[in-house]
């Protein structure tokens, strides 16, 4: 045994004291039954549940020399509150399975519950911490699955576009793209691995793109926003706008016709720039778009290519595939 | 770029070369909205959705050369569905994070679909994969979230067991413990390490208890049985049946007294070995206890000790607690 310290390691810990630990943190259970029984249990008062799972590993997904355990709380929050955002829903309780190594300090998971709770109360205030799992792993990684609400809504599927409908998007594009690419450019070693993130070398503007990767901030309201002024379809930008709306375009049966001209100063990046969770979504012509998204281009019939960029068919192998793109001895 | 092969590595294949495969092993849909968009979309009829969520991690959790793909499908999906379970819930969904080595075989994962499909028909009939999320990473790890239905009913919790009520279990208590004996004592080369489950090495019986532990069959569908019959507390034996019954105890503000006459022939597991996934229940003296239940005890008021055995207080190390017990030097 270890005497106490102040900031012991969670190996030094039970289960039952770090879950204490994470449960001061969390603020109160919205639920019917929160935290502490086999079980959560939620109201789901139009008789349907909205559920979504997605998870970040050390690794492929971060490294944690750039993100602290506030970023990474609040990060998984965030990337799941978008895809109940995405089918028009509105979140109403998240579940969080942690797997931590042994060594992993009792105040990086504190701050991680800190940014649980903070992206709830930004993203989705009502949203809550409800349930969830400790374990240890070699490999610290935060599974998070979130509930949401249709409120009576129909969903927005990705399938429902119908060609004459505006191209929309409400959020980001391409900027924690661009935040990637400075912590890669300029946060690594000379071996090429990640180092903290010095903030005196960045521009204002660059800190705002680092921030969209470490800590993005997706229209999660706009989600029932969107449903509710007769979005035809809808979809979460995780992997970059060019594969994104392919895959929209191909659940719909439609060709998706996107102009750079609106996509702001960095098409490049926006067109397949991955991790903003903007919101990708179809009105019918005429609708008025809700305050949040604008118009990017237009849906027409299905053509030889789903998706076409100022006119032209676009090769991109852009957009991102975990399977492709990781490999652990490059680092 | 690798040529196709008849078992490729996750690694050589696309995210939805994966998914279209699991796809194909999972069956049908019973969702609203079943996987393929941004999220799942459930019915809860009675408004209500129980929801839970639970781990397994190569290494703590596991051991590949003793589990199957088709034992950690099996067993992720098990221990989720008698969470849900145990709040007197019918299992409705599962989702499932699956984060996999890039050199993990295709077909490694198609049999965890299987496992996944088959514990669900097996235990918990209706309920399927409705969704999930697949990332890379360097420790195997599973991470299901289950989503079950009240069906009307107020949820079983732990803190209702009142003095009077008869202390009763449904299903095997010890088997699974004894079936990790087994497989340290027995299938561990001269380092320590684990190597495969010879099943010639192993008597009828010892089979039996390798198979609960590598492939638990909780009494799922007695939870419901045990709400229907007025359980005024229940709850799942994770952690061994002296541990869990404490934390009954705990929030029931009761003591929990046991007779080990009736725990079988190997007290001793019974009381102290967990993942069976059991149901411990309370009911009212006089009630008909359902088929599958079996008195173990009595709930009196809260004296000194939250469990007595045999009328003695019983200071155990025994349960579980993933932070105490795994050791990845160890092995």
């Amino acid at each position: 045994m270890t005497a106490p310290r102040e900031d012991p390691t969670v190996g030094e810990l039970t289960e039952g004291e770090i879950l204490r630990r994470i449960l001061a943190r969390l603020g109160p259970s919205r639920a019917l039954i929160g935290p502490g029984d086999d079980a959560a249990v939620l109201a789901s008062p139009d008789g349907r549940v909205v559920a979504t799972t997605d998870t970040l590993v050390h690794g492929p997904d971060f490294r944690l020399a750039w993100s602290s355990g506030f970023d990474l709380g609040w990060k998984s929050a965030a990337v799941n509150l978008a895809d109940v955002a995405a089918m028009g829903g509105r979140p109403t309780a998240l579940l969080v399975a942690l797997a931590m190594p042994n060594d992993t300090r009792v105040s990086f998971v504190e701050r991680l519950a800190d940014g649980l709770r903070d992206a709830c109360a930004a993203l989705a205030p009502g949203c809550a911490v409800e349930g969830g799992d400790l374990t240890v792993s070699d490999t610290l990684t935060i599974a998070v699955t979130a509930l949401g609400s249709l409120e009576g809504r129909p969903p927005v599927r990705r399938g429902g576009a119908r060609a004459g409908d505006v191209l929309a998007v409400a959020g980001d594009l391409g900027l924690a793209a661009r935040g990637l690419d400075l912590l890669f450019g300029r946060f690594r070693d000379d071996l090429g691995n990640p180092v903290a993130v010095d903030p005196l070398m960045l521009t204002a503007a660059e800190t705002a793109a680092v921030t969209a990767q470490l800590r993005p901030q997706p229209p999660v309201g706009l989600g029932v926003a969107a449903a509710e002024a007769g979005a035809t379809a809808m979809m979460d930008v995780s992997d970059g706008l060019l594969l994104d709306a392919s895959r929209l375009a191909a659940a719909s049966g439609v060709t998706l016709e996107i102009d750079t001209a609106v996509l702001g100063p960095d098409p490049a990046h926006a067109l397949t720039g991955g991790e903003d969770h903007a919101l990708l979504a179809c009105f019918p012509a005429g609708a008025a778009l809700p305050l949040g998204f604008h118009r990017i281009g237009t849906v027409t019939a299905a053509g030889r290519h789903p998706v076409l960029v100022d006119g032209q068919p676009h090769t991109s192998g852009g957009g991102w595939d975990p399977y492709r793109d990781w490999d652990a001895q490059v680092g």
